[in-house]
């Protein structure tokens, strides 16, 4: 981990472009940093100037006559390699690189940064950019403003990494409006050195920050990426908003898995397997992160609503709903109280109406009452002003609440005029119950307090291992390498398969009619015959597949059969045997499971299967190695939880089973990295709820 | 209709109850009257006192000098009936009652307001309310604010109604924030007469409103409401959120259609139906409310993007996606232009990307540009303020922009300061660029405007008489009838689906197995036999369903099989016959139709079948009878569609055909209006494309 204390929190730090000239970025960074009253040293560089804004210049680095912590360099491209060069003669180990026209720009600027990042590494010198907007350390004791941002971000709980430096400018003209503040900011540009991941692991360590939002566009290390954000996800929420989703990431695949793989559908199963939290919009960021910022993790998820107006509490009931997060179920105790202390016309039932007279002490009443009660672990309060006055006691009764629950977050929807939120602040300065304009954006960040909520109940979450048989596994494996065959056979899939415990039909391998029938009076009738090539990979496209086969003379007819066929084809060399296989009977539920490498990482999809996983796309991806909680997770992403139940004519299905298989799957490609695509499709559910994989196919 | 001219611009209004108390009702109401400097005269009643807020105040409206076009009434609700027969004797014809303590507080009050509607509705006086928040004109020829919101509300093109007073309330307080202002307000109250309805047809005449917005927790008539928002929907752009979706309406029922067909599905199908745009959230709603407002409808949906930073720019490519919108394509002609005027570092490709530096002049030569090519439909321009100053000079150009290009919206993402607004409203009062914090919300009402767009250029639609085979069904229906069957057995069913010229696999009754080998040899094998009972509903739960019977000799083995078993079940009186039908091959897709009456209304359902139907719920309502339009739609709303076009194995369907399949069953029910439920289930579709509906219930 790199050491990033001295960058963020620097004694003292210089400005290498400083420059007296309005608007321009070497004196908005000048005016930034002597704004934010930093609490150390400011020295400027510049050989045109003695001072800029006040701050003394230097020709050089190498004139500044004591130790600075940090460089911002600010000068054109070309100049930027020569000025790190001096600053490490100056033993300055920390520069911020705000000049753009790097990798960028193409490949000259790709090799400048390449010298840049080369130079840096022999020489111990962090770097932050180059091409970004800086960074910014809202700490009292630091108070830290190195970047161009036009004006001063507000101070809060949020470390806000950002690949979009521009974004972080914008976001900081919003925070007011937002209702959150910014503990520090990153701007990462191009990352030539220090990234996303050691900005993440910089503030694990930070108390100041209370919770990690990020603006990627890209993830340059899986698996790094996962082993740091799941650790550091476990002390403090990460909101990420990954970009690109619409890029098109999936290559051509001989398996559906492989073919419905997107970068961003894996990136998703990253984020989720990580404990990140992904929002797809900046708005639903920043609801969720102003909800994260001043409420504590509730203990539960039952919501009670108090408002003084039904339209909105119905709207609210409706909106919980679709985030599924239950309504409280009021007791008559809770009840009995609110109707002591409400007019006869309230709605004492959840959603609690104290109707469009109530006054703040109603108010402040019913909210008590619900916070007290065992049966509410959350409260959504909901004001409109009405008619005569604006009330800000409302506020200061739920601030005061607030203090007696810590543990049962409130999170407001005031409907208020815009001078409501600044007569609040007036009197509250440090307000900090979380208040949205709408229900939904309240009930988002709400949805994600409860989900965060579920992901820190789970313990002691790791990979299994299961009792499997490797070696047999592994000589199946030798043996295709040995042969060439890079797709496996039909049969030396479903045998390695078998190795690894998954659940199969009954099956044998024949190479005679006469093998066909032992191995069909030994499974019993009706069977499936298989081809088995190491050429043919769609088997069903040459009519290899011959299902219901009900007696021995017709397995004698169908065999003679696919012989003739392969003859005509001209395909028999290439055969290893046809599967002779039990016919599943009853199942008209199809599953997919499957894995498909993807870098260094294999991915593992699993979901609706048939001939819907390309039409219905209701597949999910994870990560391997699989957790438990990973597979069960997986299970539950899709609607083919839906078909996995009771449904008209089959039973529910043992989810136990279900996880096993995905966990199953995903210690195979651990222990064979060497396995790049596994299509375990259909996976069917007879009527009896069977799990039962019906075909296999690896690719390696 | 009913004539509401005099009630929203009336030359003089009266507030009965009005009183001097500080935030009181009756002393809001004359005050928001006042305030409004109403074109005309005001009056005061209250027995207690000689002025009210400067307004002369009498004991009665019998005393009132001259004649009253509109009386405000906000007494105790036990004196309301009183005061409009006191309005009534001095021909005052239009109320709005502001009172509360009617038909929401329960028998008493309903029969109060009971009692008021009779009165109205015999002396021909116009009623808005009771309890509501009263009603607003903001025409500059009236200027009437009839309600007790606190605040003045801004003016603008919005036609407002809403069923939850206090929301009305509360969005004026929004209004400046959410950019948008409204024309009329309507508090519909309890809606003891004029209803939400006769809004809609007041405004569909008003040329002071745009557009109508409805916040509504009922529709109290189906079929009204569809004539009427149809007709309505074609001049001006209709905004609905209804709530209480997440309200259990669906009622147990024998058919699959019956027990998906929630109140609020079928609320869905019915909005759809009639060119309402449905919005979920109030954020939603309004945020397309500010587009409507501000922006004509578009030629065509190609969007570009003009951005000073690449992240947002990225970020509304993906929402773009997200919505459906697509990229507009540049043409090098385009590119040329823009790289002409724009710095080697910017992005001529869409999204355009005129780099942190972008001057004014910079943004106005690009968005231009963009706004000049064939190619662009709808521009969004995305500004952050990065360094230096806030221009509002982009904003001005963007004003001028819009002139130029009134059928081409420009819509705004400005990520500025909040002073930012002021400043450009301080230069450019009226203001007319939809401006939105986040890309998400700026898209979404793009996609509302594309999607009006395509609903626009829908001509001629319209409900076709198809040929069919009436007399036959009705002998048919008439027939189970005189049997005193409610649930038609699956060969009248069949045999009405015949008659009604839908798709059926060939197929034939019989009585006898001498019957069914005769047709069972018209037909060729594999054939199905299917028992056809009086009383037996789900047939395959007594395993009246035989498939694949691939011989003569086969059909024996069943037929008699079948007979033994109804004879064991105590079933053979009840046969009417055993279908004998064509077993269709190669169909594993599966679709689902059918119909559902909803009080006068018959819901017509479709979407994936098979036991998929309850899993999946990917099906989608609409109500009957349907246009060629509504068949159309239908197909194409749930994920159905991506299985009726080339699928593994399986060839497209006719999509003619399938809209033809719920026309004719539209058909079917508007000719025989006691048909309660229909299933068409499944409707398999064959490795050839072909549709068949392969079994069939109907219920009357």
């Amino acid at each position: 981990m790199i050491d990033l204390t001295k960058m963020m929190h620097p004694k003292s730090i210089v400005i290498i472009g400083a420059s007296p000239k309005p608007d321009s970025v070497g004196n908005e960074l000048i005016k930034r940093a002597t704004q934010a009253n930093f609490n150390g040293q400011i020295f400027a560089v510049n050989p045109k100037y003695d001072e800029v804004e006040g701050v003394p210049c230097y020709p050089s680095v190498s004139n500044i006559p004591s130790v600075v912590d940090v460089a911002i360099i600010a000068t054109p491209a070309k100049t930027v390699l020569g000025v790190i060069q001096e600053c490490a003669a100056a033993k300055i180990n920390n520069v911020i690189i705000i000049s753009s026209g790097f990798k960028e720009t193409g490949a000259e600027g790709q090799a400048m940064e390449n010298a840049i990042a080369e130079f840096a590494e022999k020489n111990n010198i962090n770097v932050i950019g180059p091409n970004c907007l800086g960074v910014i350390n809202n700490a009292d004791n630091v108070r830290f403003n190195g970047c161009f941002a036009p004006i001063q971000a507000v101070k809060g709980n949020i470390g806000f990494a950002t690949q979009s430096g521009a974004l972080a400018s914008g976001i900081i003209n919003l925070l007011p409006t937002l209702k959150i503040g910014l503990a520090q900011m990153v701007s990462l540009g191009n990352q030539c050195q220090i990234n996303a991941l050691d900005i993440m692991e910089m503030w694990e360590q930070d108390d100041e920050i209370k919770q990690i939002l990020m603006y990627i566009e890209s993830i340059p290390n899986t698996a790094k990426f996962r082993e740091i954000a799941t650790r550091v996800s476990k002390k403090k929420p990460i909101l990420i908003i990954k970009s690109g989703r619409s890029a098109r990431g999936a290559k051509a695949s001989v398996s559906h898995t492989g073919s419905l793989a997107g970068d961003d559908t894996t990136a998703t199963g990253l984020f989720a397997s990580s404990g990140v939290i992904r929002e797809l919009y900046l708005r639903d960021l920043f609801n969720t992160a102003q909800v994260f910022s001043k409420c504590n993790i509730p203990k539960g998820d039952r919501l009670a609503i108090v408002t003084n107006a039904g339209g909105p509490g119905i709207l609210a009931t409706d909106t919980a709903n679709d985030y599924s997060i239950p309504l409280a179920d009021l007791t008559d105790a809770t009840k009995e109280k609110l109707r002591a202390v409400l007019p006869p016309q309230a709605s004492i039932n959840n959603p609690v109406d104290v109707i469009a007279s109530a006054t703040a002490e109603q108010y402040e009443q019913a909210a008590s009452i619900l916070l007290d009660a065992k049966e509410v672990d959350i409260l959504l309060v909901i004001y409109l002003y009405i008619a005569g006055k604006n009330d800000i006691k409302i506020s200061q009764h739920l601030e005061e609440l607030k203090k007696k629950h810590p543990n049962k977050p409130i999170v407001s929807v005031f409907m208020t005029t815009p001078e409501y939120d600044s007569d609040v602040l007036d009197v509250i300065p440090d307000y900090n119950i979380p208040t949205f304009r709408f229900v939904v954006d309240a009930v988002h960040g709400i949805a994600r307090l409860v989900e965060r909520m579920k992901y820190l109940a789970i313990k002691d979450d790791t990979v299994p291992t299961l009792k499997v048989d490797r070696a047999r596994a592994q000589s199946i494996l030798d043996n295709a390498k040995a042969q060439g065959i890079t797709q496996l056979t039909t049969m030396q899939s479903l045998q390695i398969f078998d190795a690894y415990g998954l659940p199969l039909p009954k099956f044998g391998v024949a190479q005679s009619l006469k093998d066909a029938k032992d191995i069909a009076n030994q499974i019993g009738y009706p069977i499936v015959l298989k081809l088995s090539s190491k050429t043919v990979t769609h088997k069903t496209d040459i009519g290899g597949v011959i299902t219901n086969i009900k007696s021995e003379d017709e397995l004698g007819f169908w065999w003679n059969r696919l012989v003739d066929r392969l003859n005509k084809a001209n395909l028999v060399e290439t055969l290893d045997g046809i599967v002779v296989m039990q016919q599943v009977s009853g199942a008209n539920r199809e599953l997919v499971a499957g894995v498909v490498k993807k870098g260094d990482v294999h991915q593992m999809m699993f979901g609706l299967g048939g001939i819907f996983v390309e039409a219905l796309k209701e597949v999910t991806f994870r990560p391997c190695p699989l957790t438990t909680q990973n597979a069960r997770d997986m299970i539950n992403a899709t609607k083919a939880k839906n078909i996995m139940g009771f449904v008209r004519g089959g039973m529910a299905t043992d989810l136990k089973v279900v996880e096993e298989t995905l966990l199953r799957l995903s210690q195979l490609v651990g222990d064979f990295p060497e396995i790049s695509e596994i299509d375990a499709n259909p996976l069917m559910i007879d009527d009896k709820g069977r799990l039962l994989v019906v075909d296999a196919r690896i690719v390696i």
